[in-house]
């Protein structure tokens, strides 16, 4: 007899569930040491809420009606149901606040890719420190919590969530032309973005930005060639080396997140063990807004299955 | 603005958050010590996963469809679910196995009950060692993770789940007038049932069976009172006396549990400060074998929420 689980899930037997333990306790350990507080939330959310404060719906990928006839969708992250409760149950608490969480959430997949649709989150959100102050501080924390781990070859990549847009914005590209310019950008086609970008017609030096720009990819140094368009992120460059944590920062101009509440700079994870990015995160100053407490904020969520990959992974090189 | 969550799931803050992982890291440990190893199965499941385990469906309170137009739905318990993963995954491990987990679960409930819709429920699976060895064992571990959690006024209720069909049986009361007589049980309706009883038409030893022995609750001296009905009752009592942990247990001929995969000796756990049962379990001699493996079976789901409850109280007193 065969009795599968839906594609994309995982049974965790005793010995990795051993060591999904031990992970987990350890980022608890180190995101707590740095005053998160850890908060739960319900898995089950009404899918309106989940559009408050994303409404692309991109985090309602599981619907389904109770017994009022109420749709209610499964978390696709655990940002915006914290967002909620910061506006609600912690209303009244002085900013900033620093909550961590440990939870499941889902997305639908599609069946022949290796993304699972029920996947652990571990991570951090710090609400009420704006800029480049806030960001700094989630990175090297996000940057401690994976050396504690024993992870040795961690990179941490940091983009401008906002940066395409203002140049497509300073470019006067129609809003018909951007949907599909952003998407060859979020799948990493950057010879189909040029393709595209050269249909536009524009002037030679703009057409340039608008190529070029998104293409940079290194230290510092990008910073340097991309001029005062990433002004914010030469400041967040700053902080991070007075920390002593610019070192595993990887600057990449083209880098989008896919959900659409992030305001300014965006980070993603890498480990050279493992094909996906380890989690990522970024600044979302309006999200919780939209539930009606108006507070800069930016966060980090960690993917633990893919962090407990690259683990096993050092592991082995030992 | 409001921004409500589902009814029956609950916001759980960080000084809550904190006892609650040191509730759960304690009956980890204490299952973990005693040889229980930790699984986690998805929160989504097939709906037939669900139903073979449980025909009456009573596994599939939330339902929905996937990309793929297949019902999947949300776990209503973990016992299930370890089930499937004990015929398959683990389909070649030498019994006895030793499970333990920790995961949410989710029941619709009335929006008036208290009963939540998501719960966090910890519990131990001992597979493979069958009769009052293996019961007796559950409940000495699950006493002894209560005593460490520092609870001092929790009971253990023990009953038969097939001593009332086995009654019916005998007194040949035709399967339709069954049910009504089952559901008086399980909402604890005992003038409800006399009358039900009482329309039958039996002859009075046969009434007084039915009546009598389901309202039978107290020492060891309720099984003398109840004869050669309860001799498995009688064998598991002499187990937990020779560990020492009788003195908790209530005998109690009228319990009745709802999942509809016990085949023996059923348990709930209560404690005075919590008006409902902290959790409970049974013996499931058959569900492991309607995945392909028939393995004797019993265990235990604690809900983590009411044990934290009960532990609350139970510190106030001090």
């Amino acid at each position: 007899m065969s009795h599968p689980i839906p594609p994309g899930t995982r049974d965790v037997l005793p010995d990795e569930m051993r060591e999904l333990r031990e992970l987990t306790e350890g980022l608890r350990g180190t995101f707590g040491e740095a005053g998160y507080g850890e908060v739960w939330t319900p898995a089950l959310e009404y899918e309106t809420t989940l559009r408050t404060g994303d409404a692309s719906g991109a985090g309602a990928g599981y619907r389904l009606f109770d017994e009022q006839g109420e749709v209610l969708a499964l978390r696709s992250d655990m940002t915006i149901p914290i967002a909620r409760v910061v506006a609600t149950r912690l209303g009244e608490a002085e900013p900033p606040l620093r909550l961590c969480y440990f939870g499941h959430a889902y997305r639908a997949a599609e069946r022949r890719t290796a993304e699972l649709r029920e996947f652990l989150q571990g991570g951090i959100e710090l609400i009420g420190l704006p800029g480049a102050q806030g960001e700094a501080e989630v990175i090297a924390l996000t940057e401690d919590a994976l050396d504690r781990a024993g992870l040795r070859r961690h990179r941490v990549g940091v983009g401008d969530g906002t940066l395409f847009d203002r140049l497509l914005d300073d470019a006067d590209v129609p809003e018909e032309a951007r949907e599909s310019l952003v998407g060859c950008l979020s799948s990493r086609d950057l010879v189909g973005l040029e393709r595209r970008v050269d249909q536009l017609g524009l002037d030679p030096t703009t057409r340039e930005r608008l190529v070029s720009l998104p293409s940079l990819r290194g230290g510092v140094d990008v910073l340097d060639r991309a001029g005062g368009a990433v002004d914010a992120l030469r400041e967040l460059h700053e902080l991070l080396a007075e920390r002593g944590v610019a070192d595993r920062v990887i600057f990449d101009l083209g880098l989008v997140r896919q959900l659409g509440y992030y305001t300014g700079p965006v980070f993603e994870v890498y480990d050279p063990a493992v094909g996906f990015a380890l989690g990522g995160g970024g600044r979302y100053d309006e999200l919780i807004g939209r539930f009606g407490r108006p507070l800069a904020a930016c966060g980090m969520a960690l993917d633990v299955g893919r962090v407990h990959l690259a683990q096993a992974a050092e592991e082995r090189l030992r």
